[in-house]
């Protein structure tokens, strides 16, 4: 398949927008070769010809989207109120076909949204691929790992290293889901479970996706006794591999500094953090300083939309903001953050990007509508400008995860969107009930 | 005409939502029964039955909506830098048919996110009153008095009077236009222009707009005279009739309470007092002061949608963050921002809430979307998180103005679209070229 638009934005590092452009798409779903149409090679593939913007398809580096099924409970209490009173309580009552359903609504508002990678961290990994399957989008899947009352971390440690062990890191619909390992953070694990899980991880090339100093209390013994969370994880062996921390706002130079050194990525979750009063995540400062940092929606029973759009304009508003600096995150910046930044905060190099060998994980943004009143023939600064600032997930026309096309003309193409809201609202109707 | 719909939100004090309810509209556009459909009074009128929410249209109580012309144009720079590089070398290329084209854009925009009302202050006053009576939207205008090179206040201040001394404060399509006073601000007008404008608005009971402490250098003289911008307008004797004062970040105690004191409402614009960085306003401690605080998108040349529903998230999530109280602002305040507190902030009674005898603008969201998958038989709080945090201006279906459909099934009534874009596009590239 060929595919041609008036604009394609490849989401190399300097950001460049190609006009008229081709973005070539194998039998296998990978791309080949992506450039202007001018100097294109021959093919005798049928084409394609699109009116809006093509680029990379959206990367949410953190959120629980199953939780689809809580959306709006509670939504006015600071985080471990919120926690406690409201989310833990509602777990308890979750079966393994209630988090299947919040998955599915999550992905299919995900991926109407142009997320077409989700890292998503919950409980019932089987439930998860599944629903991740059945609408056909990419996942990086960190089953929880936890030791609170009903949980045992050991457990859940070595069910996952088993399924990768077994059957591969990779599974799902075509083997778009990679299993990782989702221990929640220093504060809900004893220390050895960290190292173990650190090991693990290490020896099957794993990500590990982890909430690092998300409010400014709930980790206060850990950071007492180790100084810092980002210290405290490098004592007890969690670096090494592939490693993402979410959230990372409560943080020192020092600790930016670890993170640098020991080459863990971190998700920022700006509109998140804000609603819970977490605080606003030093973005600029860890971008200097060398970390990888994507974007993440978190879990939308916090957020309360997974609107990856929102969090680009979020995390440039709040970055400036808190650094009085204009240019701390530019619309490019962001951009980048939420598609190529993403996977390399994840440490994968097949997804992000249109580059030749990366899957074919497209967004067809469709560009009739008063943020594009100006056309595309604008300097590539004011098209950007136009596709963040004013633009949105309400312009995601056509999606495309590995070749297939997941999302047309707005609508899923894989399941009926009103009978998975239905099944949704049906849970969160027996959870108030 | 009698409208029913499964939730009606009149947007009163307590921000009710009200089940399964008809809102009455007469044949001259004013609200009758508003309430539950069972204690309707008969009616011989037809029945419309909605599927989604109806509630008041929004009020942006702060817009130079024309500048849709300008959209995307050099983004990254700080207010000051901003306006003098890029702002006010493209506006001096402004012909009036320009900024006619402009504000059409900019009107459809508003009307298609819900926006019934928009506060304008901007040049040329007949074109921007035949853009907004093309289109429908119902509008408070103050035309714009600066003391710049090429402008004369003045001659600005007197054509206001005059217009409304000859044709009254209210023109342009059904008189839904009300004409006030603009001057820009304090460091663009000698202090003897405001004391005139202040006489001339007072006289004839019209709004005064203007911009307030928006960045903390730019009336950095006036505050070194006065001891803070608030203050000088007291003393120069802005006060007493309806003022509205835009941005008003960089404020004091003492200032908020002389607001307060002078019944100064405030237009709050979160999302542009970001991208520009020049700070938070401390909504909280204005509304706690009992200072009316209503909503703003600010021009859509720095923030660079006209949506009001971002902005509704936006101040919430930066009131949360300022203070780091989580109850800061709820949903329900913000809604009520939006809607009552923007007519409340402008001295107005007769729109922003629906009640009997106030104008019948009225905004349709559909419920069709993830955002509602819970479905509309959900606690209050639920539905108005639901709503705010979840939904936003793609939701808005169908709009009314005094009981004129003015946009249906997503689409405007009163103009067509595409070609409003086009012609807005074509002012944008000759700027450019």
């Amino acid at each position: 398949m060929r595919l041609r638009a008036p604009v394609v934005l490849p989401c190399d590092p300097a950001c460049s927008v190609l006009r008229d452009a081709v973005v070539d798409v194998s039998p296998a779903g990978r791309l080949g070769y992506v450039g202007p149409a001018a100097d294109a090679p021959a093919s005798e593939d049928p084409v394609r010809t699109l009116s809006g913007i093509v680029l990379p398809g959206l990367i949410n580096t953190h959120a629980h989207s199953a939780m689809t099924v809580l959306r709006g409970m509670g939504g006015d209490l600071p985080l471990l109120r919120w926690l406690q009173e409201v989310v833990w309580p509602a777990e308890a009552k979750l079966t393994p076909a209630d988090i299947e359903a919040g998955m599915l609504l999550g992905s299919v508002e995900m991926l109407r949204g142009g997320i077409t990678t989700s890292v998503e961290q919950y409980f019932q990994t089987d439930h998860l691929v599944r629903a991740l399957s059945t609408t056909g989008q990419r996942a990086l899947l960190g089953p929880a790992i936890v030791d609170t009352p009903g949980h045992n971390w050991r457990a859940q440690l070595d069910e996952v290293s088993a399924r990768i062990d077994v059957d591969g890191r990779f599974c799902g619909r075509d083997g778009r889901v990679e299993l990782g390992y989702g221990p929640h953070s220093a504060y809900t694990l004893p220390p050895e479970a960290l190292t173990l899980v650190g090991e693990a991880a290490r020896a099957r090339e794993a990500l590990v996706l982890i909430h690092v100093a998300e409010s400014a209390e709930e980790d206060a013994a850990q950071r007492a006794e180790y100084g810092s969370v980002p210290r405290m994880l490098h004592e007890v062996g969690l670096y090494g591999g592939r490693v993402l921390a979410a959230h990372s706002i409560h943080l020192s130079d020092a600790d930016i500094a670890e993170f640098a050194r020991a080459g863990v990525g971190v998700a920022h979750c700006p509109g998140s953090n804000a609603k819970l009063t977490s605080g606003i995540a030093r973005v600029r400062d860890m971008r200097a300083a060398g970390v990888r940092v994507g974007l993440g929606t978190d879990g939308p029973a916090s957020n309360d939309d997974l609107d990856l759009w929102e969090e680009m304009r979020l995390a440039a508003l709040l970055a400036r903001l808190s650094t009085m600096d204009s240019t701390a995150l530019t619309a490019s910046d962001v951009l980048l953050m939420a598609t190529r930044g993403g996977a390399e905060a994840v440490g994968r190099t097949d997804i992000g990007a249109l580059e030749e060998g990366r899957w074919a994980d497209l967004v067809h943004v469709a560009v009739d509508d008063p943020a594009f009143a100006a056309g595309l023939d604008v300097p590539d600064e004011q098209l950007l400008a136009n596709l963040v600032w004013a633009a949105g997930a309400r312009l995601v026309q056509d999606v495309w995860v590995g070749g297939e096309q997941v999302v047309a003309d707005r609508e899923p193409t894989t399941v009926d969107r009103t009978k998975v809201q239905e099944a949704a609202g049906a849970v969160n109707r027996r959870l108030r009930g």
